[in-house]
């Protein structure tokens, strides 16, 4: 017998880490109800042509395909003989893998779109919570199994969506405990960028070198974008693009007269004021930062972008989204704009866990455990234990008339935050004795009182 | 471009459908935390040698496997040639799946206990509701993604969790209002019946076919028992123990005088014995039946076993479970014995909608839409909205100054269950229209009552 292991990339989420998880997705999922945003789920396998083509080559060679079954079945051998030819040449054949598994939730719902529109009510505001398998090489914070947690509304161009979007993103963080920025800009103004620079053939190499800035700084960002072609007036405009600095306000007046005159710049400035303006006027929040080297790498970005910072914490962004024109045109259904973001969960557990900012109730399910001290105490115990469980206190009675001492480890290996006695003084005085094992401090609680003692904790 | 599809057997699960499982789902979560079970959760995909070989031939060929990665690459073709005339063959082989989809709950919890049994507290009491993945021939309820619910306790040979797990039964569908069965049985008592009819090598053929007596009527099994070499003096035996009838403890009786001389069947009186009268004792109900005819297919179940039937509805079991004595064994972990019950969620999801027991809340995620009728309105709207979640309500503003009627669609197909109007009359006063779409009733209400208007209701 060989020793059991998880596949290479995927992790265990034992009782404390599930706990915790789950409050980070519940915090999130209360706030996207609160703003009307519905759950979706989709199947954990997607067909092949579904998912194909959607993520780049790179992508492609990252998508886990699941081998047909029935391959050995007489009728199947031929075909996939021929298939499996096809994928040691580097293809992919249906024939031998017909499915996969789901890549993230972006093309999963804009094939559940595709699929539905004609029933769904536009704007269609859905957020969906569920695990994306890659390939990719495992390493520290790289898994390949991870859950995202995306919200996107579709079928509506209202800006109204994006000064939501980020106030969800500051309540979100708000009710955490974490200190964010969030910052802002419009792939409009990186358009009129490089329209004013003479370099919209060069759209792409710009907003690429742009986005590397904090990691390689501004010389190298320069060096870049001479080596894509950019003539040195050219890359003068793009750094004094860069280096706007100041205020909101003051950024966008800089921006007015830098781009100003580009027609898709004038939309991208009318578009942060409103977002940025709104956001402020409805929340009173400073923490929406207009970021004018923020560039996102998706191309299919075309209006406002988002990305979250957590203030105190070294650590990459732990959110991001934008605006998209075409959600669903790859399957056949064109002009479906829409607007999303999405909570990097895992990076948010490891910043809550760095803050030490989980709150107590995360570290235990159970709250109380009765001792057990034989057949007649631990009855009583029972019954008093069943009246806890209606009041919604979480209790468990220990399963076996084991000695005190074993009883203790057991709910300090748990961190049960109390346990009740009832021995033979107790049960017949109709009492219990509640200790607090955090306080050291105990007390004796009668029968009649026992639940509500706990209640009012 | 081929219209969009998903693979046979899997689902997508749009909001009214999310809501109405999350709500079955969130009641039994409750319950089992109530009852200090504690949150699992595994990965999607395991290591081809953890699930291989547990589930029999037939359930190895319904495991979905995952194709490697790099198959393609220069160092694997040969290794992956090979391996292909293998699997061609009806093998498995690791160097074309290493990894496979998660076939049920049970097994990775195995492999999860026994990596980790150094460090858990036992008795480990845990639960797990996720999917898995099966490649049977999809029909009607039966599906290639489902999710399994299931807690389970190990480390502990105490009755005192089959009490709580039927008591568990009983709590969640009284919560969801699902009048039930709770079916009991014990192996030992199938045990002893082999036994008592000079048969214990024929033990699995009895088990069998007292488990289709439900489907076949009491002729067919007795032929069954007859085509597997049973005598009629025999079948006789085994006739007089189906026949049992009567009460709890009329059936005990009953029991005593036919298996009571058996070691094996004096156990499983005495264990049935204990949990059904503490059932009784700390939970008042009568729900828990004593059903001599269960079987549970399953040959790993040792002790209790336990089945839930719908009163009221058609439908097969809702739910079951039994006692073990050996989970990790096979990973090399000897005795860890354990009890443990699962829900079948997809079945009670059919139950409720058939009952149409579920409540209200699960129709819609939005309470109150706010018409948009212009840039100042809509302000005045959004400030108000923001109120409203505040008190966790849950708002939306309509995206776009769009025609009365349009916004009324809109709120009609999310069934939201009120709208508020703030047009520009309400705005000079300071009110808000509200109407209650369900009553068509409705009032206007000042600014600073709204939230508490909606918060009382």
């Amino acid at each position: 017998m060989s020793k059991p292991s998880l596949p290479q990339g995927t992790r265990d989420f034992g009782p404390a880490v599930v706990r915790k998880r789950n409050y980070i997705l519940q915090t999130i999922r209360r706030v996207f109800e609160l703003y009307g945003y519905e759950p979706l789920e989709t199947p954990a396998m997607e067909n092949m042509e579904t998912l194909l083509g959607k993520y780049g080559d790179e992508g492609d060679k990252l998508i886990f395909k699941i081998l047909n079954n029935g391959l050995s079945d007489a009728k199947n051998i031929e075909k996939g003989k021929a298939a499996f030819e096809n994928v040691l040449a580097g293809k992919n054949d249906k024939n031998l893998t017909e499915r996969a598994l789901r890549y993230d939730l972006t093309i999963p719902f804009a094939r559940y779109v595709a699929m539905n529109h004609g029933q769904l009510a536009l704007p269609f505001k859905r957020y969906q919570i569920q695990p994306v398998w890659r390939a990719d090489r495992p390493q520290k914070g790289r898994y390949r199994e991870f859950y995202q947690c995306d919200a996107d509304v579709v079928g509506s161009k209202s800006l109204i969506n994006e000064v939501e979007l980020c106030i969800i993103y500051a309540t979100v963080f708000e009710q955490l405990g974490i200190d964010v920025t969030i910052k802002i800009n419009n792939r409009k103004i990186l358009g009129a960028l490089a329209e004013v620079a003479g370099a919209t053939d060069k759209f792409t190499a710009i907003t690429v070198a742009i986005d590397k800035l904090d990691k390689i700084g501004m010389e190298k960002v320069k060096e870049e974008l001479a080596a894509n072609g950019l003539q040195p007036e050219q890359i003068a405009i793009v750094e004094s693009y860069i280096s706007i600095s100041g205020t909101v306000s003051e950024k966008l007046q800089a921006l007015q007269q830098l781009i100003g005159e580009s027609e898709s710049g004038k939309t991208g400035l009318q578009e942060l004021q409103y977002v940025t303006g709104s956001f402020v006027q409805f929340t009173g929040k400073q923490n929406l930062e207009l970021d004018t080297t923020l560039a996102r790498g998706l191309n299919y970005y075309t209006g406002c972008i988002f990305e979250i910072k957590a203030n105190n914490v070294q650590m990459g962004s732990i959110g991001g989204g934008g605006r998209y024109d075409d959600l669903t045109g790859l399957f056949g259904v064109p002009n479906v704009p829409g607007v999303g973001i999405s909570f990097g969960v895992d990076r948010i557990y490891d910043v809550l866990e760095e803050l030490q900012a989980f709150p107590a109730f995360t570290s235990s399910s159970t709250r109380v455990l009765f001792f057990n001290l034989g057949e007649q105490e631990s009855a009583a115990a029972f019954t008093q234990m069943q009246l806890l469980r209606k009041a919604g206190i979480s209790s468990e009675l220990y399963h076996e008339n084991a000695k005190f001492d074993k009883q203790f480890k057991y709910a300090e290996k748990k961190q049960i935050a109390y346990i009740v006695i009832i021995g033979t003084q107790e049960l017949t005085n109709g009492v219990a004795n509640v200790k607090n094992l955090t306080t050291g401090e105990q007390v004796t609680v009668s029968f009649n009182e026992l639940a509500n003692y706990f209640t009012r904790l």
